[in-house]
């Protein structure tokens, strides 16, 4: 029973938007369906009153660098949002009113959203900077700004960050496939090798004792 | 200039217990000393006011079943010891030691510790049971026992961490090279590359918008 693999992701999240760039092939070499999952990790973050590591520790200073080494190793230009993170309320409303109302665009929003927000540094936190953005694909920018306001799709969003608190969410991005989780962008190469050989897979580098190399 | 890489670990660290079975590859393959240095992680989460994800978080439970998913993938039995996370100063100082006084058996040493906790779950937490484990190895286990109580190797211990915090440490393991920092057993890779490229490594999988698999 080859069950969805869920990517849960939030817009603002730097690891959702290089593992964004690698995750439909890892699905399609399974032959598993993909869903992607907008949620909102502040308000995950208040839920579990968790919080990123600030940019003036040691461990904040080392992630900001860990992201743009882990762009560079996917192929991804990059460049940080200012301010970051953002409010990526409007954009998750946003890709929730395009999966319901216009499917076809949804992705092709998803990806420009991420490299306006990471490879060029946009600031697309506000309603009306995600309504241009779409309206740079051609999509309706009046249709989803007034999408973004509807009840439905606040709901829609609330219930996605729900299901994820409850799935064992508290970081993005998280993917999930038969119940196993993933967390983090490099945790992709593992999610590859669990598909095919779920718990069972065989040791590829036994180890045991290494004498030094003296 | 080819200068050498500081494995920074905690016998205590999971992860730790996983990078040091690959690492000494990495090194040899691109002709780098390697300095093993054993840290105490405990002293620096009280410095940096940081603690570890708690066991009964989601972020805790994910963390342990990660390790156990490394730990298959790197080939390495894994059994957790109780008390985890416990209290690794006598067996850094029995370390410290053997680097100053037996260098010859300090890597021994090394891996029959972390075997011992994460293959076998033995507790070794105390004085007593490093001193047992180096009379398993061989060893003189009263000198080691002697050596831990010695100031010179206290204070070597300290000066470690405190270098360790001064070069950015947070976590373990963390791998330094020429400057640049690799935070986790899930690095390895990055590093490798890295001693390759440095900086100016060409992008091996260049991604720009994915169009759906549809």
């Amino acid at each position: 029973m080859a069950g969805p693999i869920d990517f849960y992701f939030d817009f603002s999240s730097a690891y959702s938007a290089i593992a964004r760039l690698q995750i439909a092939d890892v699905a399609q070499r399974h032959g598993r369906e993909l869903r992607w999952r907008a949620i909102s990790l502040g308000v995950i973050f208040r839920e579990l009153r968790h919080a990123p590591p600030a940019p003036d520790t040691a461990k904040g200073r080392y992630i900001w660098h860990d992201v743009e080494r882990s762009a560079r190793e996917a192929g991804m230009a990059w460049r940080w949002p200012d301010p970051f993170p953002f409010n990526s309320i409007p954009a998750a409303r946003g890709f929730h009113w395009l999966q319901v109302n216009d499917e076809a665009h949804a992705l092709p929003f998803l990806h420009a959203m991420f490299e306006g927000s990471f490879s060029e540094g946009r600031n697309l936190s506000t309603p009306d900077a995600v309504a241009g953005l779409a309206h740079e694909l051609g999509l309706d920018a009046d249709a989803i700004l007034a999408g973004m306001a509807q009840p439905e799709i606040k709901a829609r969003l609330q219930t996605t960050t729900a299901d994820a608190v409850v799935a064992g969410v508290f970081g993005a991005p998280t993917l999930i496939a038969d119940g196993e989780m993933f967390w983090g962008a490099d945790r992709l190469a593992y999610l590859d090798r669990w598909l095919q050989y779920g718990d069972d897979r065989p040791a590829g580098h036994p180890h045991s004792h290494q004498e030094p190399p003296e």
